[in-house]
């Protein structure tokens, strides 16, 4: 028998999902374990891997079939609907832009990454500017080809990249709301912890020691190391689908609680891929619902459960037992001061929750006058220094510690940064129903049991994969839209209660 | 400028290359990172670059673009003609063999594989007989496929495979003068032996201290660890090319010689391969020339150098401050003694290089014998122990100490097992040579000094890649056709004076 057009189309899409697959492990390993001087051919596979997938994309007989399965989309189930329309999203963007455009982004980003690295060492912004200033051409060039095919404006563009449904007037409003009442929040909060100031722990603690106990708490929490595993890396991050997905963390013998709180964040957006319904595990409509949910995902197990009470609660005894110590610095409560201290800082990677906002907007609001047109790339560094002033009070010295500190921009990332703060707000807002479901959930984790949690995550997020808008599934699980003040009252509970 | 029939011809190599590196890489991760339920997904991806090769080297485009480069060949240079003699080879082997075929084949050695570790632990040869039959039956449609096109015996076809030039009637005539001289020897050498018995080592040397001083070793040969890195694994292997090498060893607390003599064997392999014309990397006639000298590689620096008292002069000091022991038992003398004992025995993969040749020259005879039909699976039990008995002296009581421990024939690989042999002669023949050009060479190695090998096999082997025929290799190299006499003279001199 014959196959249909969708079936085609899903054989097609099962080709670019595994050759997907091999692209994340030659990314992790190009992070982990790959010699130094290999990066030569590293690039010349992944190019390769990347011209595959774009012949299967770009292809006219993929776009012929693709409008064929529409027409007769009616006897399609709901889940096959989705899938189309996972597979539209996807070639709309992929034929928006002209192959010329991808290959000069792609020199001038690698380029511009170079220069970023030198120019951070050597705190030199100068050096850096030409290389912005090419990268942000061509980025606007793109915005406006994916801007006259998806009728969407231009930065939303950007934005819809990496958080399918994301728009600039729901953030507006999202983070105008957001800042108003945190602005304040922040002296208050900071005066309010100046009573309990925390014990410092400087115990040198083994990076083996400090991975092992990663793993034994990751075994317990449910990563299945059957299908994953763990490895030290300069940056943490997360690679892989189901059958196989990697974590790494960053470690350091005298910041033991940095890399636990990385293995925490890791390891929920892990959890994540790990529950994406499986039966569509190869196609479009099984992959996860954009940077958004994701990183709600890795801040819910971080942020929320990794630095509250219950949890340490739990967790601090099998330290104490795993790292051979003990004493007061090592009971729960000092461990929970430690992990939440609030206090404003130059470099966002380090920034606490509380604060953590502001460094986004902060970046938000450069990268749309960059875009527009309405600041000038060599005028970054005083208008950085002047909104980190508005906005966290402080001003960083050098631009390694202000406009040089994040790689996003050197590797085209515009629309990315509003992610962190809508994963934040997503996170609190599945926190708030998920205590109103299941109003045991904390007191489970104080005794190690994560299995509510995971199950009401599955059922609620993981399971609906790419089939529902990020809006319809936050609105399914939460009951209310993507919004700020589930976060708001998360951090003044938090914080000042 | 439009591109001539031969530079289209190397831009399909060039891909075909760059796929076979990241096939090279996702096998080293199978067997030494990836978790363990991950194979679904790893199987999918390595048939997915498959299809890809497969995919170049079927097309008609690429025979004709071949018919046309050779026309026109007179206008190529030497290394041009000789790339092209090698894609040759390569389509004539891959459009031989039915698609059909090749995909019973790896239906059915994936099946025996998976039987025959069964069939290994339980001990159980039947359990395994009907998967191997199938595997036989389907190899020897194959060698008649590639009989036909290449004209060449069918069995001949299988060692062509691995050792490009290789020929039944050459090896026929070796391996029985090998014997003829060998047999008569090993009990001679045993009992020499048993004059000056070594003591044997039983202190427990922790696997990350054998890695680490591996490590140190590796460098001081010149491994160069920007392009490649070792790991631990269940088999030894080395996988890549010279951008990015990794080899790995096994090893075992209580046995740490074992663990650093895979490792020089190893870094034997390896040193090949970065010695390859690297102008030539992307290219056919850039590799290697077949599994005969790539052997022939690891046994020298494994068996020749690695074993020879010189070498274990050089290294015993260091293995004794590496890993803090003292004593008789570290004494260069005792290390020699250790590592050169011999003594038949059954497993092939723990046979000293004395005995070993019996142990090939038993499959040898066996597989043609299984090919040909004169030996029927279900009698392979008796026809192994009885050639055990003959060419070793011995006879395993389990058919996992005999007919079960090599996983070769599961995997299909026949015409594989000569080029173990294969490689000691050929290793013994360059061991002479190069002794005859550079006398001072074993000396230099006694002060851990590896230049003047290295160069000199550089010049006379790694250079040419597969330009020359593996028989014109080693005769511009040693002056002589492959033959068995510089094994033996090397043994008698060993083991005997």
């Amino acid at each position: 028998m014959s196959l249909t057009p969708y079936q085609h189309l899903e054989k097609r899409f099962k080709r670019v999902h595994i050759l997907r697959t091999i692209t994340h492990l030659l990314r992790w390993d190009a992070e982990v374990m790959m010699p130094q001087d290999s990066t030569d051919l590293r690039s010349q596979q992944l190019s390769l891997l990347d011209t595959e997938t774009s012949s299967i994309l770009y292809s006219i007989k993929t776009a012929k079939l693709l409008d064929m399965a529409e027409s007769s989309a009616g006897s399609l189930n709901a889940w096959q609907q989705a899938n189309l329309k996972e597979m539209r999203r996807i070639l709309l963007h992929s034929n928006a832009i002209p192959k010329r455009l991808i290959r000069s982004l792609q020199r001038a980003v690698s380029k511009a990454e170079m220069r970023w690295r030198q120019a951070r060492e050597e705190n030199n912004f100068a050096l850096f500017a030409p290389h912005l200033e090419k990268v942000i051409e061509l980025v606007k060039e793109k915005s406006l080809c994916l801007s006259e095919k998806s009728g969407l404006l231009p930065y939303d563009t950007l934005i819809d990249e990496h958080d399918p449904g994301g728009r600039t007037c729901e953030i507006d409003t999202a983070f105008h709301e957001l800042e108003q009442e945190l602005a304040p929040l922040i002296p208050r909060i900071i005066k309010a912890q100046t009573l309990h100031p925390p014990k410092k722990i400087t115990a040198a603690i083994p990076v083996a020691k400090q991975i092992e106990f990663g793993k034994w708490l990751m075994n317990r929490i449910g990563f299945p190391f059957n299908n994953g595993r763990i490895d030290e890396s300069l940056h943490p991050f997360t690679e892989g689908t189901a059958e196989d997905i990697r974590i790494t963390s960053r470690f350091s013998e005298h910041d033991f609680l940095s890399g636990l709180m990385g293995i925490l964040h890791e390891t929920g957006h892990a959890m994540y891929d790990f529950g994406l319904p499986p039966e569509w595990s190869l196609q479009p409509v099984g992959r996860d619902r954009g940077m958004t949910i994701h990183e709600g995902q890795a801040l819910f197990l971080e942020m929320f459960i990794g630095r509250s009470r219950e949890f340490l609660q739990f967790a601090a005894p099998h330290i104490a037992e795993a790292f051979e110590v003990s004493g007061p610095d090592w009971e729960p409560e000092n461990l929970y001061r430690l992990t939440n201290q609030v206090k404003p800082s130059f470099i966002r990677m380090d920034a606490d929750e509380v604060t953590y906002p502001m460094h986004i907007l902060l970046r938000y609001e450069l990268e749309r006058e960059l875009l527009s047109g309405s600041l000038a790339v060599k005028h970054l560094p005083e208008a950085w220094n002047e909104k980190s002033k508005q906005k966290l009070g402080i001003v960083p010295e050098q631009a390694s510690q202000g406009c040089l500190q994040d790689s996003h921009w050197a590797a085209g990332y515009f629309g990315y940064f509003p992610t962190y703060v809508l994963g934040a707000m997503t996170a609190a807002q599945l926190f708030q129903a998920m205590i109103r479901d299941e109003p045991d959930m904390l007191e489970q984790s104080r005794r190690g049991d994560f299995s509510t949690l995971f199950h009401w995550m599955g059922q609620k997020v993981y399971l609906f994969g790419a089939k529902l808008s990020r809006d319809n599934l936050l609105e399914q699980a939460t009951g209310e839209k993507l919004n700020s003040r589930p976060l708001l009252d998360y951090i003044k509970k938090k914080y000042l209660v």
